[in-house]
């Protein structure tokens, strides 16, 4: 049995981190995150901590944390202080391994973490690949996280909707690939809203901004509805911004289109090729 | 071994049928067919020879044909005389089972049907489901299927594009759900180009529009690179139009977007709920 499904004020906080000054860029975030005393759910972008163009493992290594580390503690108090869920990205130390990760905390502390399961790039580098698909049962509805990559491949989102998800929070940091925009739009975006129709679930995308040793980020934070229409944002592609969508996440629960349409029970998995 | 991809003038045809007038709507695009005497590849609307809004079986009974019925000579004659391959949608009918389906008619003939699998509310009433993803090898590539609702379930795409199916051809009627167009696109374009992109297909799509009984169809019929960018339309919502992408359907067959990223290879079926 999931837990109800109510209305919901889900944030998306898009910050310029500065590379590897770790200090200051969670303090950015913790500032975000009191400034939403209203929200129940504080969407922060990938790696919000470290910034993204790593250049070796040493640069990870030196900004990389656990799961229960200060950014962790710093998350949990914030989110404690304003009766808040947070997700934000971060590059998590676990062992031997490294991954592009994002904590999931509630004003009870962590409650868990999702490690990026489509690796882009040079990340493959740096981090090794999540494996696992978690949900999260809060007060507001059942959360799923995915990080940025993650929206390319569709099956993901499948995944989380079958499994209950209401909303999946997206911290992501959008490089232009490719360069046009379409409708104006990242690419980004358009996965964002064919991934929310398709499944009738929210997504909310938080990204980041500015330029990092020469990779220019989107910007473009969005909250977009089960319908796949942005209810808030896009924001603007440079700068510190943040928006708020009103969602009613008893929405994500109607999977019925028509008396005989159901974007669930529709599906003909012994048709698709899924190995 | 796939054929060799090329470069491919795709054009989609945007009509308006008349409800039940099979002849003047075969002229139609008969003729359409023969205004693209530069095109290698013509694709119609679903349903292009009988209109859609169906209210009874005697309905469907009127306008179903065989595979090798009068549609299917006629396109593959336009086909022949203009040396285009043409995928156009129409009522089928198959001993006692009726399909919303596509002809694929190349020069020398119909190469095959792809029977719409992922059917649409009253659909389910008049026509029964598809079971098969057929590819289809032509001289500039291999060409793949689906019909409108198909698009909206992204496990197909990938399956067409783990076939080696460089260019999927969408006869569709798209209608307005939502009713809201995000960025002044109908739902059915966003999925266009997020399928294409995330798999690094094109996808063309022919759109009917006008109102029938009531329902009024978007248009918009549009040709989309592989990546993601609509490369010819969205046509006007409105009205009889058509529009040619040039397609190097060679751009299909580079799945690597980077040296460390390739959108097939990439996949992590083990990690999806795919049943």
């Amino acid at each position: 049995m999931s837990p109800p499904a109510t209305d919901a004020r889900v944030s998306v906080v898009q910050t310029v981190p500065e590379f590897g000054a770790v200090e200051s860029n969670r303090r950015a975030t913790v500032a975000a995150i009191e400034a939403h005393t209203d929200s129940d759910l504080v969407v922060l972008p990938e790696l919000a901590t470290s910034g993204y163009v790593f250049e070796s493992h040493e640069e990870v290594d030196a900004v990389a944390e656990p799961v229960d580390g200060p950014t962790a503690a710093a998350w949990a108090a914030a989110a404690a202080e304003t009766d808040t869920w947070v997700v934000g990205g971060f590059p998590e130390r676990d062992g031997d391994a490294t991954y592009n990760s994002s904590l999931i905390v509630s004003p009870g502390g962590v409650e868990g973490v999702y490690r990026k399961v489509q690796l882009w790039n040079d990340e493959k580098r740096w981090f090794d690949p999540g494996s696992q698909v978690p949900t999260f049962e809060t007060p507001f509805g059942v959360l799923g996280v995915q990080i940025c990559n993650d929206l390319w491949f569709p099956e993901l989102t499948v995944t989380q909707a079958r499994a209950g998800v209401d909303v999946v929070a997206v911290p992501t940091n959008w490089v232009p690939e490719p360069e046009t925009r379409p409708a104006g739009w990242t690419m980004g975006v358009h996965q964002a809203v064919a991934n929310a129709n398709s499944n009738r679930v929210f997504v909310a995308c938080a990204d980041r901004a500015g330029t990092e040793r020469g990779v220019r980020f989107e910007g473009q934070s969005v909250v977009v509805d089960p319908d796949g229409i942005p209810i808030a944002g896009p924001l603007p592609d440079a700068g510190s911004h943040a928006v708020t969508g009103e969602c009613d996440l008893r929405r994500a629960r109607e999977k019925a289109l028509t008396e005989r349409d159901h974007v669930l029970a529709d599906r003909r998995p012994s048709v698709y090729d899924a190995e």
